[in-house]
């Protein structure tokens, strides 16, 4: 449902798990666009340690969205970002999907209780937010709404888990969810610091890469918090630190992206990263984050 | 210069690379808390590959800071973070330093203008901010104060580089240079959104290892942002994520660290994290730490 970017990624990973994958999406080029990713995914997969021998086997595409849901156990809905949108694919979904599917969006910012508007029985219906690349990072936001039913919000859990991703229901539904605004929050400040000329999009990279990625990759924030308290932990941290961070809080930037900022910092992306095709790019990436998550498997 | 945390791992760090260490700090047990340090450092310096036969055999401990200061190539002051403390110190280092000497200040939020202050020779005083652990961790701010002299910064970096760090100079002075400014950040939305109670603290270290921690660790914002652009780049991803940004830095949480908020934040870190000793968390973060710079390095 939605073969783009995120949803050629999730088929790559169902099919490498065994499961019978429907694909539906009404461009032209679906076909030949999801067996090329899943293909591309194949060696990150393997590496996870799944079976990646005939991957297509299990592989169909639909003309129709009625085709692929009928029958399935499961929906993963990976539309463009568009309320009317996945509003109307859910309402057409909720008619021919059976009692028991699970029907889950991969939405990154619309509630569940908004998608779900159009449909009579949304009780299977919420959000299954990943992390991309879905078929590599673990994280999946499970968000129900409003109408969800708690057995819903089990099944999905236990789906993702088999999948081997971490599932993690968040206990309220805020707009962009945790992982967009975490991501907002930095980025907003990183903007900030290149658009001030107080260090290059380049320069901020290597910082964050070789600074509190690695940090934030073998512990979270709170933990790491917490360890740098000492044996007061967190609580001795906090006393300590907190007012320094609150006078953070007062000067951080609050940049807007105009026209003279996205143009500084794509012109500096360009310059920095602009020899390395997107292809390239993709690739070192999954490798490196294949590697991180090996090494801590290991750990 | 200050054998704190920081103190003895720059310590151990500096004698993994065969280098004389003089260690001056006021407190009665410096000997032996530096002496430990040095020995639990020892496991991961080896793992980077360095020689940690007889680390100790290098290392001085002086009853004056003008028996470390003197004669010395290099001072890495690691003192508590006081301003004033800061001040008094790097006068006192100044009147005995050589000329020749570089002298490196580890704060992490006094600009070396103010703490070279009562120097009266400030030329080659600057800020070498390393994160924590700094020998482990690649890497260090390098902030040059107003009277500071160019061929001090391009030692500075010389010097960093020589024990394998990643140095990195700030182009201007800001509070809380690069690092805690991002840190400060990201903290004030994982507070906020704790607080707010959609999700515990350990559901959103959770949430950081299994998603940005990974992929911040294999490759920066801009660069993730790049590649997640397509073709079209970081110029593309803006033009469209843009405004999403926007309305997310509208509705950012801006908690404060009242007590409520410290009470609950340490409450929940103490049940997630409680169970293991200072000890344990250390070495468990810096296995964990060193298992991906060894993953990179390898990619």
């Amino acid at each position: 449902m939605g073969a783009g970017v995120i949803g050629s990624s999730w088929t790559a990973l169902f099919l490498a798990h065994g499961l019978r994958v429907s694909v539906w999406d009404p461009r032209a080029d679906v076909e030949r666009m999801v067996c090329d990713s899943v293909r591309q995914a194949a060696p990150a997969l393997k590496a996870l340690g799944l079976p990646t021998a005939n991957l297509a086997r299990k592989l169909r595409f639909e003309h129709e969205l009625e085709g692929a849901v009928e029958g399935a156990d499961v929906v993963q809905e990976s539309a463009t970002e568009d309320l009317a949108l996945k509003q109307e694919l859910f309402a057409r979904i909720g008619q021919t999907a059976g009692p028991g599917s699970l029907l889950l969006s991969s939405s990154s910012s619309f509630p569940a209780t908004d998608i779900s508007k159009g449909m009579s029985a949304p009780s299977r219906m919420l959000i299954g937010h990943p992390y991309n690349p879905p078929h590599l990072l673990p994280l999946v936001e499970v968000v129900p709404g409003e109408r969800t039913d708690p057995p819903a919000v089990a099944d999905a859990v236990a789906f993702y888990k088999a999948l081997g991703k971490v599932p993690l229901v968040l206990r309220k539904d805020v707009p962009g969810f945790v992982i967009n605004r975490l991501q907002a929050a930095f980025f907003r400040e990183c903007v900030h610091l290149v658009r001030e000329g107080v260090v290059t999009v380049e320069e901020l990279d290597s910082i964050v890469t070789n600074a509190m990625g690695i940090r934030w990759a073998a512990a979270g924030p709170f933990l790491s918090f917490h360890a740098g308290g000492g044996p007061g932990g967190l609580r001795h941290f906090l006393e300590h630190i907190g007012p320094a961070f609150e006078r953070l809080w007062k000067v951080l930037g609050e940049p807007k992206f105009d026209p003279r900022t996205v143009g500084l910092l794509s012109a500096q992306a360009e310059q920095a990263f602009g020899k390395m095709s997107y292809d390239e790019l993709q690739k070192t990436r999954d490798r490196k984050q294949l590697a991180i998550m090996n090494a801590l498997r290991r750990c």
